[in-house]
């Protein structure tokens, strides 16, 4: 936790006190092993960075005046596509596109998702955001993404996709194409990653079809929570 | 399971047949759920990658005609070295770095790492044996990495390491450094990625009198697990 992650319930005067004795308390206590005076760093959800300065740490609350004077850590032009993973791994890759900078991230169905999967509790919206807001205080920022969900592939590619891809470069990863992943590209992208043992060929038409080029990372097959920061740090 | 990894102890038949009783079996069964006749990829640990048929499925066992006639992928020119990270970090890590194709990783102490992690049962050599396997099994390949532990980093660095980064690009990953992370590099690299909580200054000289580059991958602090592809990926 690089980042103390404030809510406006946090604060018990307006905008400059905060109390907390949530596990943030405890990390605070048990991890850094802050006292009185210490200053940590602090970010408001949806806003700025800063510091908070414990002014008070007790049996079970800590008090902190708190300041927030920088801009979070600028966004990555990327809008992210995920074939539903499975619970696990799509808990890790929520995490980490969050701790890299991705605001916009769409969960989707494909011929090779477990239709299991759609009913993970990871699913909830405050199991999602919980992963994100990991992501977020390791990476010092403040500004969760937003997740929508797609359970049905043929209408969100048919009536939603040919918008969202308007103006960007649209890659899919699919270890079976033969045009490497673009690097350090320079302009936004929306990026597709699909499930563990891959789109199906009608899939990998269908977004050939919308002006998605499917693109490949080596001959290696990743798994989606190591394709996530894969693909991203060579696009970015 | 992307490829089903054998070892020689695995032959009931000297080069040709196979019988699987542990997980493996259990995960072709379940996962798979092939049957006879069907075919898997297969692998020979440190040797070539090929193909099994089902000549055999029993509760409790499978057996497989195995030939084999393809090369496992090609390895990355580079020497990973962590700052040994906590346990299950590490396990994630390992998994990552083997599945992207490192052939060596040094596990070295620094002035953050947590004594305790010392401790972990996780670098018993059959623990991190089978978090490497993980890796390999996922990217369809045979050649386990080889891990080395350093838990003294000043030896380390004074005896050994202006010796392992001769002839190659010595990179040591650390947020701080106005240097960004090269892309595609053409030449061997060694690659340091400092513990959370980062290098301190003292081993920051250090590594830059050897000839070490500190360089960062933007601004954002990432978790050494999603450092490790976002940095081989960004690398190679």
């Amino acid at each position: 936790m690089n980042l103390i992650l404030l809510s406006p319930d946090d604060f018990i005067d307006p905008k400059t006190r905060v109390r907390l004795c949530d596990h943030r308390y405890v990390h605070v206590r048990d991890i850094h092993r802050a006292g009185v005076g210490d200053e940590l760093k602090v970010g408001l959800i949806g806003g700025r960075v800063g510091a908070g300065k414990i002014t008070s740490l007790t049996e079970g609350a800590l008090e902190m005046d708190v300041r927030f004077d920088q801009d979070p850590p600028p966004a990555l032009a990327v809008t992210l596509i995920l074939a539903l993973p499975r619970p696990n791994i799509l808990k890790r890759s929520l995490q980490t596109a969050s701790a890299m900078g991705v605001k916009r991230i769409f969960l989707v169905n494909s011929a090779r998702v477990e239709k299991s999967f759609w009913l993970s509790p990871v699913l909830r919206p405050e199991r999602v955001r919980e992963q994100m807001v990991l992501g977020l205080e390791q990476a010092v920022d403040t500004i969760l993404p937003e997740v929508e969900l797609r359970p049905l592939f043929k209408p969100f590619v048919e009536d939603e996709l040919a918008g969202l891809i308007r103006g960007t470069q649209a890659l899919a990863a699919h270890p079976e194409s033969p045009t490497p992943c673009p690097r350090s590209v320079n302009q936004p992208v929306t990026l597709l990653i699909g499930p563990e043992g891959g789109l199906i060929p009608y899939e990998v038409e269908k977004l050939t079809a919308l002006g998605f080029t499917p693109v490949h990372l080596g001959k290696r097959v990743l798994r989606v929570d190591t394709a996530v920061p894969a693909l991203l740090a060579r696009l970015f």
